[in-house]
């Protein structure tokens, strides 16, 4: 920590901090400037957390942490790409993977007729939500068990491994009976307690970035994933809140060379859910893939005009099989297969 | 719902339109305009949601709802002020209250010295974390159940009621066992099945507002609490996240007069969340009292440089009690006791 | 300035920075942590800005300021508050002052029982746009110059000073010679050259803060004021843009305090920016006398349905006339006149 | 416009409204919904901005425009895109362009050396900036005049074209005199002077977006240009303003489709303030070229770290060739030359 006082502090001031960074665990280091007294707390800052809290005495001006707060999540602790294999797909590693499916399960006939079409189109993993948390009440929640029984039919038929989101902690042996990968939507990406349940289940886990989320915040939140002693992490931009009003969300492509600069996890990229806007969605992830995304997550839709939840960011069966011949090329640039 | 179609639409595309609006259960009603044609599509529009998806089809430039979505906490469904009775104090009629205590529950002594002088001070509910979120998995995560009994203790010795923060669905019985206000924190502010398993406790639920939640979407959070036959909500202002750095978040209090508009439930202020600097707290306290809040959330600490948690905002004892004499004028002229 | 370097950095690369460090003018001062090395380099960061760039090379992990870039508007600089003397009306001192006027100055007549009726209700300074940025070419610019003739005749008729908006470094003299403060706008906010020609007219100088401004950036353009040796300068608030939807803007009260500590500036609030909509203007103010703020801005028109710019946020005659009176309680509670 | 009436509203309130928008030269049209009157105002709304001011009536809930404000930069006013041609070198067309060099001309060895390597590497427009706004008054403002005959000198030896910003009214000739595009930085995005001035100078315009504008506004800062009959006018992406902490910006890519859709013009990336770190440079720009930028704007300096303004987001002359080189299959598969 570097604990910096304000100017022209008494003597007396300044001895009563050193004294209580001592007594916090840490070894004080003064520096003198050309105004300001300058403090380094010598110690480990992610056992010492409480040590922040001095910027609340009168003399001190500000307290900046230097070590980075996450651990396991982090390229220090494993400097090699984490690959994470699904049914013998493998996320993180040379092939480029993506997953397809509908915002919700709806009926058989809507899962199996998409789900053909996303595997021969290449698609090798299916998403679908079984369970969907909704703004309002009044709004379609999902088929519940129903539609996860529906997935693994679909898993069972065309091959693909299965991707849904898990919302509530009770549902956690529930949904990884069905589910290959456990999906943690946006608005529980700080839900400590159901990040928990998930990495205990022992099935991957795909985390989404949350609606303002700093990417430190992120990287913890993953990390208490991999505290619980599951290694299938991986993160997925979404897209991030801000006052623009032409897209949904703002999907930030730039989380793309940071998570992979800062952790071993695979990054994955939604442009459905990042843009709103199915328009917009090829683009995105031309972009994605240029710019070194291990996977993508796409919503796909046979009749999108018509789907009970999100319809405008879903692309259509016939879109989505010329989206996939679109990308090869920039999946050659990009050194992927 | 309104709906815009594109420029120099055919005939046929517009008809195609209608069709689907009427298929929907809408009464489309036609509008031409300069430029463009309109279709007012005259129905329920929180009961047929899907008329939204309208937007992903090529001639249509944009699909805009007219009702309001959220029904029982509108002041449409109870033009008077609701008010919740807490063992004793009412939130949300002529008596101004408010809520203090420690972030977390760290020790009986923190709590009971904390709890007595705000007593004194004039304060009637005691705030006090036993459960914490935490944003790294390496920091203090809350005493539990021992916290929860601390400040049952504090409650039968000082006489205030107690609102103390769930975190998970599965604790929702154990908390409201002790608690006579269950809180739902920024962090799941759209966890809705905790929202869910708060408001079947039956207890009252104060709503902090999310990180980036627009107001519409906490209104609608608000809702699952009351069509889940719990009365007793409120919503709590606690800070937006934007761009700024002096504070951690930048505390919206136009929240206020808006929620009073928009809503009969309370509305309580958090100044400590909402600047996250304890030498805010005082000014913001006075900012919300003049504006029509009818309660604060103040976090208050015998010795704030030693806070297992968020230090730096939380107010000492003697600030606390200059503060409550501070805000008697503003009491005053606010037209409240 | 504190230089943090990565973990296992060799021995070279360190001395490579430490040269770079005494280089640049910086006396360079090593502490070893527990992971990473830390270098505070001693110096005045004001004039040697370019340590910063530091960051770029492969061994430094991040490079952080200490000492604060603003002099001038701090208080360090002059620990008293300022105060400024328009026509008698003194701001930033005991007296509460009050701003009000239309948005834009579009007839004598609208003018006139604008300006007759605000003085009446007891504020002291007229507001009114004569040149004005608009978001599109096509809507109405402003009067010019017959504006700035006609602001002058409400000033000698009704004794009240004038404050109107300066958009243009070529109507600086112009505006200066009939306003007595000169406005700048959100969107000129670090429109530097204009500061300094405003400045350069030796009248106060109003600058409100820019759309998404951090209250540093807003510091350091009012350093720009004063640094041209103009010391008329106060701060105003008028929102920042957030992703909230039910207001135009957020207003952050939390500026109030915190230009209060960080500078000896007034500042002023317009709460009608601030919210874009009229019916909540009463309440940002009562926040905004409460807080400790030194003047409100307020748009009042006489018809504001027909206003030619933001009718929206304008209150009508009446209704400014009972904010004056509800206001008084607050004023009084805040220790002001 | 749809004006939306508050639920249960008299006749003769309804009838006030209906009276006031044929007044202001719109055709009415009622529709009356389940709880709400929904009135379909007909007339062209750029020449009757008035209408939205209703929303200050007490009976009327919601005013919201139909048309799209902006009319020359629109693809509805041209349908192709259009091309600029800047010494030879067509933004806009086949060949994608890159504009690459110093953020600040420092010196005649520093532009000489920066401008040759960026030539050799494929660059065919040269970047550099005489005249710097700058957060602070205590920072390098650049060197002026000799700055843009430094530019001069630049182009005649190396045969790239000049582009560079303009920061003034006042040196709009002077500016364009040497500049073959005058850039208009991201702080003055709305300074409508500025941009009348730049338009009318005739030189191509190269309009950044600020730093929180939302497309619909940045569409209409660049209307201004081509009002004032230019059509040299080409969108520049900087990224926006966000919470983020890890880059100075979050660059936001999906403007590169959006600005295609909406608008005829060119989009140009500059992933340099976007990122505000050079180690991330090389994604953005392969992320932009696959998304279908027309042009990159790049910083490049021989010696990032002793840069004079903002050394820690340009690239090194040996990073920018090898980028260049990277960026070869990307364009080939995104179909550009």
């Amino acid at each position: 920590m570097i604990v910096v006082l304000k100017p022209n502090i008494a003597k007396k001031e300044e001895r009563a901090v050193l004294k209580e960074i001592r007594k916090l665990g840490y070894r004080p280091h003064v520096m003198r400037g050309v105004e300001r007294t300058v403090i380094g707390a010598i110690g480990d800052e992610r056992t010492h957390q409480t040590l922040e809290t001095l910027v609340s005495w009168p003399q001190v001006e500000s307290v900046t942490p230097i070590q980075k707060r996450y651990k396991l999540v982090s390229r220090d602790a494993h400097a090699a790409n984490s690959t994470i294999n699904v049914r013998g797909n493998v996320i993180g590693g040379k092939k480029f993977q993506v997953m397809a499916g509908p915002c919700s399960v709806e009926s058989e006939k809507q899962l199996m007729s998409t789900a053909e079409a996303v595997a021969k189109a290449g698609a090798t993993i299916l998403r679908g939500g079984a369970f969907k948390p909704r703004t309002s009440p009044y709004e379609f929640q999902g088929l519940g068990e129903r539609g996860l029984k529906l997935l693994d039919k679909a898993r069972r038929e065309t091959g693909l491994a299965v991707i849904t989101e898990l919302l509530s902690e009770q549902h956690a042996e529930l949904v990884a009976e069905y589910a290959d990968i456990l999906q943690i939507g946006t608005r529980n990406a700080q839900n400590f307690q159901l990040l928990i349940a998930a990495a205990k289940t022992g099935k991957p886990v795909l985390l989404k970035r949350g609606l303002s989320m700093r990417i430190e915040e992120w990287l913890l939140a993953g990390e208490y994933v991999l505290a619980n002693e599951n290694c299938g992490l991986m993160f997925c931009e979404r897209g991030v809140r801000t006052f623009e009003t032409y897209t949904r969300n703002t999907l930030d492509l730039s989380t793309i060379p940071i998570i992979k600069q800062e952790s071993h996890c695979p990054i994955v990229i939604d442009p459905s859910q990042g843009a709103g806007r199915a328009d917009l969605v090829a683009a995105m992830c031309k972009g994605a893939v240029a710019m070194g995304a291990d996977a993508l997550l796409i919503e796909v839709h046979p009749n999108p005009a018509e789907a009970w939840s999100d319809g405008a960011q879903q692309v259509s069966l016939e879109a989505f099989r010329r989206l996939m011949n679109d990308l090869r090329p920039f999946i050659a640039a990009a050194g992927r297969e």
